[in-house]
């Protein structure tokens, strides 16, 4: 029998990315796509992830074929809604095995190497997760608009609204808030047309705006970082509260919004030991492991060669 | 020539309504419609405000024909956004003459028998206009969820959130957050199911219950009601620092948000003097005026016969 191969795929609101791994763990390749959110059609989420694995396939010189070998485990982002985690274990593969689960767990695997530990996503949406004595716990990260306070749509959307609270008058202007309102030609109605059927990726495509202005001293900004800050902090708290032993925040939004922590969890966060990525193929072993294609001897994955 | 005829139309994002009177004012039929926001299309907001005008027409007893007979004034959601405005303004219609502004402008007129005053809408959403000097003043109301705050929408949207809050372990239970949880099963997933996709109108029936719970002592529904009332107590004295004399709150919110008033906005509340059909029969009479309809001596319109 040829080599077992192992893949994980990370898949997010904004983008996927596959990792192609041997059983030692070397890396064989990697490759990306589109957003594998299953809130948005479990078909589309799966098909991107697949889309992800084919172009690190493609990375990695091999054939599709290939993919007969390979044990996947696929993190997706609505995995933690029952159905539709029922309807995509329900999909046929062309995998020997395929474990999906939610792209929140994975990224805490991930970042805590397998071990007990808690995470907050801080990218387009906030999530909190944590493994404890084995167990999963999630807390926040239900969605844009009523959930994922601190996460980059959430940013976006509040320097938008207090843009139009400038304009109204209810607040002195800034500079981050003047930069925004020209972006839409100081034209209220602009905003308005642009907000009607704006994705939480759309408002969080502002957050890198405010995150830098926030750094060159805009009261607005720094306000608001402050706030997003806030809200992360009150997601960690709970992990730590649940007996979460290490704590990482992770996300493209993570190293802007640790400095504007609270001093107390500021001094609790670690750097995260391996990405999301890395929680996925540890997954995928135990899955090869569970099914006799491993070796007894427990091999270290999920670091690269 | 056959007597001119009136017509006034409140359409907002919620519901239309028109009122038919004579030039004396005396009110010949009322009707209904759905919603008549023109971002959401010209066509089917103008549609609505046709229907709702129809119904008023037929509690009449009067014939379609008679609408060109007829000077009307509508008053539309949306109608702020100049692109949206000349696109209704240039549809063909059968009255003798229409004049289309926006919802808030005939509240604000009705409200103060054509003088110059301010009102806070506090419906599904919240607007403030104000007239000063004959001038038009329009604040906040630019759609949720980046503005509107304090609204219906607002309150229900908070609601869910602290709902989530509470599952999450990151503040307690109240009778409120219990109830909401309860509607929806005590699954977190059910919320982001119905949320996906859900309309202002749709957050905004869960603001009742909110209302309801605040004056029952439930300490999240108060704090949410003192946060709306609040955001309404900005928009009111924005409009009082532009100089409007009076100060009126109006939309099926009001009431209940007024008793949570910081006390000095509360103090500058009066009650309003007519309502938003009555303004736009104003419009309607200004218009029959300007076009030699109406003979020299003002009449009284707007008021109930």
């Amino acid at each position: 029998m040829a080599e077992v191969l192992l893949v994980g795929v990370d898949g997010g609101g904004t983008g996927s990315r596959a990792r192609l791994a041997d059983l030692s763990g070397r890396v064989l390749g990697e490759g990306e796509a589109g957003p594998a959110n299953l809130r948005f059609g479990v078909a589309a989420g799966l098909g991107a992830a697949r889309e992800a694995v084919e172009a690190a396939l493609a990375a990695a010189g091999l054939p599709s074929e290939s993919l007969s070998r390979a044990v996947a485990a696929f993190g997706l982002a609505g995995a933690t809604e029952p159905t539709m985690l029922a309807a995509a274990r329900a999909e046929p593969h062309p995998f020997a095995a395929l474990a999906i689960t939610a792209d929140a767990q994975i990224a805490c695997l991930g970042a805590h190497a397998g071990q007990d530990g808690g995470i907050v996503i801080v990218g387009t949406g906030t999530c909190g997760w944590a493994q404890v004595h084995g167990e999963q716990h999630r807390i926040g990260g239900w969605g844009f608009p009523i959930s994922d306070e601190g996460s980059g749509a959430w940013i976006g959307a509040e320097a938008i609204r207090r843009t139009l609270w400038a304009r109204d008058g209810l607040v002195p202007w800034t500079p981050l808030l003047a930069e925004i309102f020209e972006r839409f030609e100081r034209t209220p109605t602009r905003i308005v047309a642009w907000m009607t059927g704006a994705k939480p990726r759309d408002f969080a495509t502002l957050a890198p705006l405010v995150v830098s202005q926030a750094e060159a001293g805009d009261a607005a900004a720094e306000a608001l970082m402050r706030a997003a800050a806030g809200h992360v902090a009150a997601l960690a708290r709970r992990l730590l509260e649940l007996g979460a032993p290490r704590l990482s925040l992770v996300g493209g939004l993570a190293p802007h919004v640790e400095r504007w922590l609270p001093s107390e969890i500021a001094a609790r966060v670690e750097p995260a030991q391996g990405d999301a990525l890395d929680g996925a193929l540890r997954i995928a072993h135990g899955e090869a492991e569970a099914r006799g294609l491993v070796g007894r001897e427990p091999r270290p994955v999920g670091e690269r060669a």
